[in-house]
């Protein structure tokens, strides 16, 4: 006779994400009481990885870390020199990458107390917190996000996966961090482009979660295009804390459903991605994916006119782009490309396909398909609008 | 001026553990139900992989996953032929062998609730979770064991894992299980060395968590040892309930302290496996790891005599070893060999060393220390014995 266990349980995660400034200044010790957070009062090991182009934009940071580190060797040392990891795509399509990280990390014998403190851009942040999240089955990850997109979404969640077998995201883990410390000064060297494109993730969750929060993107639009710093920490934190109140209360951080609500703009935005072979960035991807979305909502009768305005004049003033050429390519069959992303976010979601358009500004419906001479429309408006601008 | 946010949340996990009989005969639909415990009312997507080790042993055994489905083409459908993947030590000790699994599944286009069907011992399933743990960060995964260590612990658990860099488990995930299935009649095929093996991980839970179990384990030895199956299937049971119990009520399913409470024996069988080059299997390394540790607390005052000395008539009972040569290897330095094994146990948990000790039949100490001159003296007594039986 069959018999059965069930086995129930749950797992309690709970990181703090700090939002801070000079975060290496050896009078700060905050990041000696992230290390020992736990309370266990012994000298942390910790093994340093730097963006390699953050690194060469910055070129005293690795020493900064150093000094930091003698500073503070009564609270932790470093079990390494800081090592270079290249970031951007580099970092997410090259496996090679991963395996370097897990040797020297090996090497080092870090155990599941021991740090890796991770400090870079999104995409190095997701290949070291893939590299960390499989060494004895997790390392605990400090993560350093130094982009405006990864302070605001990538570097503060609890994923990380790199791009593999053609589709983004392919291998990964769920892995929260055991803190994310973000420090503002980081920001100073993005080059502006990087700077702007961080702001889409803003953008999006201000849509789709909180109508006051976009009213303070749009008053502050003219300055957060300029790179002011008081404005952009403040629309960072305010980002953070919604992507944050959705992994709490959103009831499925680990995506077991076909939901994925924050997705806003990602369907379309991972597959210019690819179709531009990563020339397109991230946030630029998702700044076009927002606007086609939410012509196409205000086209299928779900959100008013004036609310899609509202929506492509901020992208615009921010300094994002709506339309992209990538929008318009084709197959041989004359499908659209970008078509084919619909298929792909559903796939590597599983089950039904879920996409979150806005019916007002911070407010949203699911929808299940989406009609493909419906998106042609809004890809034309979208390309009228880019010419007449 | 920093500022923190705090994110705290918690992941609910839930499978079955099922125990039945062929599972595969046609007319059974307890699998069809395994895949369809969401109620999701659909043909799901299955590939299924099979341990070669054990598909050689039961000729049929591809041939009646086939027919199984074929019987039930409207609740799932396997998308390739049972794919065969190497079993034993070969199966974590290859990362080649992962990244064909991960490209298995890529060519499938398999989803976030699509299915892996994992047909093997442990340390196939091992392998094949950890691939199917890191692909879209997780497909749904099904286990049935084909083992009874894997059985009555490695495959109805919460990790998985693959040697690498000279470490047991080196890289691995916490990745719960979508179900178990638990099948008494795969193990028919099993070598009687294999078979009684895994009976240690059975020895292990009574002695630690279970006095009654224990004692019915000394009853039930020799029809045990001799391999009937209705006392080896209660066994099974037994031991997968003590175990699954620690994972839900043990407070730390994902061990972020530094217990492992579970692990009794398996600092010295873990080293005594890797200095023989594997050709101890895994269940008589915990075998003469248990004996090791047993002699130990009783010689350091901390288990009775009478008690150690069942511990150790019911290993031999179910005809496990309790001693092996591998145990005397020493170093150039004079240091006994598994004496590092200390170290490496420490190393994969973190922070403090924490190593379970019996004090009684049922009950142990967490103890943070061990003393060489007392581990020298349990090898001399276990040698001792060995040579006397």
């Amino acid at each position: 006779m069959p018999t059965v266990i069930h086995n129930r349980f749950a797992v309690s995660f709970d990181y703090p994400v700090h939002f801070t400034d000079n975060a290496f200044d050896p009078a700060s010790d905050l990041l000696c009481g992230v290390f020992d957070r736990l309370g266990e009062k012994r000298v942390h090991r910790v093994a340093a990885f730097v963006d390699a182009g953050l690194a060469e934009a910055r070129p005293g940071l690795e020493a900064s870390i150093r000094a930091y580190a003698h500073a503070h060797e009564d609270a932790f040392e470093l079990t390494m020199e800081p090592l270079r990891i290249p970031g951007g795509c580099k970092a997410k399509n090259d496996v090679a990458i991963i395996q370097n990280i897990v040797f020297a990390l090996g090497n080092l014998h870090m155990d599941r107390q021991s740090f890796v403190l991770a400090i870079g851009g999104g995409s190095m942040l997701d290949a070291t917190g893939l590299a960390a999240s499989l060494i004895h089955r997790g390392l605990r990850l400090v993560r350093m996000p130094s982009t405006v997109l990864a302070q605001c979404d990538a570097g503060i969640g609890v994923k990380n996966g790199i791009d593999h077998h053609g589709q983004k995201n392919f291998m990964g883990t769920f892995a929260p961090p055991f803190a994310v410390v973000n420090d503002v000064s980081l920001l100073t060297s993005l080059p502006p482009r990087e700077r702007v494109g961080g702001l889409a993730e803003a953008v999006k969750v201000a849509v789709i979660r909180d109508g006051a929060f976009f009213a303070r993107l749009e008053t502050d639009a003219p300055a957060l295009a300029a790179g002011e710093p008081a404005p952009l920490r403040r629309a960072i934190e305010d980002a953070a804390a919604i992507h944050l109140r959705q992994i709490c209360t959103g009831g499925d951080p680990f995506e077991f459903g076909s939901a994925r609500p924050l997705d806003f703009g990602h369907w379309a935005g991972h597959r210019l991605e690819i179709l531009s072979g990563h020339a397109i960035a991230h946030g630029q991807g998702v700044a076009v994916g927002m606007a086609l979305d939410t012509v196409y909502a205000k086209r299928a009768g779900l959100l008013p006119e004036a609310d899609a305005a509202r929506v492509l004049a901020l992208i615009g003033a921010l300094g994002l782009p709506r339309f992209l050429p990538e929008l318009e390519m084709r197959r041989p069959d004359g499908e659209l490309e970008v078509v084919r992303g619909i298929g792909d976010f559903r796939e590597h979601l599983g089950g039904r396909l879920c996409i979150t358009l806005p019916t007002a500004i911070g407010r949203t419906v699911e929808v299940h398909s989406m009609d493909e001479a419906l998106i042609e429309a809004a890809i034309g408006e979208l390309r009228t609008l880019n010419h007449k601008t």
